[in-house]
Order: structure tokens, then C-alpha cells, then sequence
């Protein structure tokens, strides 16, 4: 599978389109940014490192029954992905208060949810990728509500399935934002990304953060924590 | 129905104790208040105009089978209620895109939204009275999943029945605000007012707006509004 013309070019990632029009090439750059852009950055290895852990966690998935977009990866930076129309939601999943709910909702980071928390963000960078509820994306007609039924239930089956894993390698899986594609046929599948770009991952012994907050907030060890993360998981 | 003791001092109700526990007064000021007690004002004669146009919508809301905690108006300011423990929500139904619905979505003041749009705040005045969805009022154990269907269906039904009604007299019903409480039995009623402070309510012909973003906005003829309201609803 040979990439063809680049199709777009996100803040992380890199897309190319292949002689299948069914499947894409995605390419992981090492290139950070925070705060909608606001600030930015370069994490040396970040771009094989999400990489490879979101392939080894869609692969997790894909064995419990959740249809995502990986197909198979290319090397260590670049994978070969089902083409999507990509939901344009930030689908996050909380287990434990970090980030904008403790702000939201004032509980003290480390907080655990008494219930599940689900939350959906309209990708919009203008607008600031704003929260918004079913009703909102009813309005917008980003998806019907039997799709969002779908979105809804995936999604807490992805917390389960990752939550119950990340455990294992004593990873504690606080909270996660993932996005959803419709396939040619009008199936909804998991796409985009799973690594710590996307997740806050907390190590359960030390409470150390192994993800993106430690850019965002300069907590230094920014590569040495997505080098953790790969070595827990792929034990490399 | 006499007034007992003080319970308690709003924005803009006082609410008074009765010799009956179930019950209590509530007295409407004109003070006038907006983003969250920063800007600050009085409206002449609000206090009375809120009084009766809630209690003439709440009658007819009544008639139509929606609960709510009104129970007999007193006098041009003073009416007697249930007592409830109110559900810390502010339960927004809205039609047309306005406020900060159009500042989230982007769309301009006047687009009509394409399905009723639900959104939930949390009533916080330290934190700004934050959206939030179901699965946060799950979290913080505000209402149950039983009692936040009932409290969307019954917003719904408000929707239907006001709106209709306000067509009548050439308001159109941009958007509104309502609160909800649990009686001592525990059953949801429909609490707070139904006012041009907690409403959106637009001229069908004119446009003109006739609540409280006359004050918000500085629009100037803010109490013409307010008393233009009580003459199409009451005829006084």
C-alpha cells in the first residue's frame, strides 16, 4: 500500500490518500499543540508513539467487537486506515474528574465519577470545540439519534474494554476523547486515535501523569512518558 | 395566607415562610440583575408584572395538565406556593438560536433551530451556572434518570403549550428558563416564574424584543416592554 496525494494535514497527523479509494494512509508527526492551537510544540518520538499504541489498542478493541479504522500498520510512524466521513464530535469518556470537568463542575482533580461521564464537543475551531448535547447535534444534523445511540454505546464499551486493560500495566484510564466515521456504507466505526495525545493515562502507584498534560501544563518528561506508555504497553 | 419569617432572598423573589408548612409566599422585586449579578438595575413595576404573567402562564399550563407549585396569587406581588426542594437546574427549551446558544453554535440570532433544543445548567453561581449534560447531573446526583425524563418531557409539553398560546397574542417564543422541585411526597412540579425575566419572547411582526434583553442589552424602553407583555396576556 503505497500513499498517494496528501489529503489533509491536521495538527498531529498527516493524511494521504492510496490507489484504493476505500483506504487511507495516516502519518503520525512528532508535532504537538494545546490549547486549540494556542500553544505549540514537538515531542520528540510522539508520532511512532501514537502510532503504534493506537493500533495496539484498536487491536484490543477490534477482538471485543468494536469495528474501528485500522487496517494494518505501515511502519512505526504510519498505518493504513478504512476512509471515513469523519463525525465531527469529540466524543470524551470520564471515569475520574480532570481537565475542563473539574473546572466545569469545581471537583478537585482525581475525583471519581459516581456515574460515568459522557461528553460530546463539536469540532469546531472557531467556535473553540464547544460542549454540546444530543440536542445540539440534532439541531446541527451531525448525526441521527439512533447513530448517537450507536456512538453513545460504543463508547462506553471502549472505556470498559481499555479501562479493564490499562489496569493490568497499572494505568489508570481517567478519561479519553475519541472520534467516530461513517464508512462508505453508513457504518459508524471508531476512528482517529487512542495514545496519550487522547488520553490521560495516571500511573496507579505514583499518581505520575503519562500523557499530554505534561506538555500542556510543563510538567517535564513529556518523552520519557509516551515512552512509558509504549513500553507498558507493547513492552518496547 | 399571611408571611412569616424570611426563608430566603434572591436576585430577584423574596420567599417568605406561612403558619403552613407545605406552603410559602413568594414576593417578586423589581430588581433587576443579569451575567451572573454583574450588571445590576431596577425595572419599575417588574416585580408586579413578573408576579401575574407567571401566574396566568402557570394557570394555563395548569389546565393542560403540567404540575406546577402555584397555588394563589395574593396580591400584585405576592403569591402563595408549594414549598419544594428545588432541583439545582436551569432547564432552558429553545426555538430560535439566541444568547449564548447562538454564541456555542455560531448561527445568528433568529435561525430557527431544526429540532427543540434541551439544555441543562447547573445552578452555580461560583462557578457561572455551567451546561452540563445528563451523565454530569448523574454524577453529581442531582436527579435520577426517571426524574430527568420526566423533567424533559414536561419542558417539552411547556414548550408546546406556551408557545401556541403566544402565538395568539403575536410573541413569539424565542427560548425560556424554568426550574423544577420535589414536593415533600417527592414529586417533580414545575417551579420558579415564567416571565419576561426568564424568557425570550420576540414580536412576531416587529421582531421587537419584549424581555429582559432589553435590559441585558441596554435596549432602553425596558419597563414598556414588560408592561407591553402584561397587556397582551392579561388585557391590563
Amino acid at each position: 500500500m503505497e500513499k498517494k496525494a496528501l489529503l489533509y494535514e491536521g495538527k498531529a497527523k498527516k493524511v494521504y490518500t492510496t490507489e484504493d479509494p476505500e483506504l487511507l494512509v495516516v502519518s503520525y508527526k512528532d508535532d504537538a499543540t494545546a490549547f486549540n492551537g494556542v500553544k505549540k510544540g514537538t515531542i520528540e518520538a510522539k508520532g511512532s508513539v501514537n502510532n503504534r499504541v493506537s493500533n495496539h489498542l484498536m487491536g484490543l478493541l477490534t477482538k471485543e467487537g468494536i469495528k474501528t479504522h485500522l487496517v494494518e500498520e505501515l511502519n512505526d510512524r504510519e498505518t493504513v486506515v478504512r476512509k471515513v466521513s469523519i463525525i465531527p464530535l469529540e466524543v470524551i469518556v470520564r471515569n475520574i474528574a480532570a481537565g475542563s470537568l473539574s473546572k466545569r463542575l469545581g471537583l478537585p482533580e482525581g475525583t471519581p465519577m459516581k456515574h460515568t461521564v459522557l461528553e460530546y464537543c463539536y469540532k469546531d475551531d472557531a467556535l473553540g470545540d464547544p460542549m454540546i448535547n444530543d440536542y445540539h447535534i440534532f439541531a446541527l444534523e451531525l448525526a441521527t439519534r439512533e447513530e448517537l445511540d450507536k456512538i453513545a454505546a460504543m463508547s462506553f464499551k471502549v472505556n470498559e474494554v481499555l479501562s479493564e486493560y490499562l489496569k493490568t500495566v497499572n494505568i489508570a484510564l481517567i478519561d479519553f476523547k475519541i472520534e467516530f466515521g461513517r464508512t462508505s456504507d453508513g457504518e459508524i466505526i471508531l476512528a482517529d486515535e487512542i495514545s496519550p495525545d487522547t488520553c490521560r493515562f495516571w500511573d496507579t502507584v505514583t499518581q505520575e501523569k503519562l500523557d499530554k498534560d505534561r506538555f500542556r501544563r510543563d510538567l517535564g518528561n513529556v518523552e520519557g512518558a509516551y515512552q512509558e506508555v509504549m513500553k507498558r504497553l507493547l513492552g518496547v
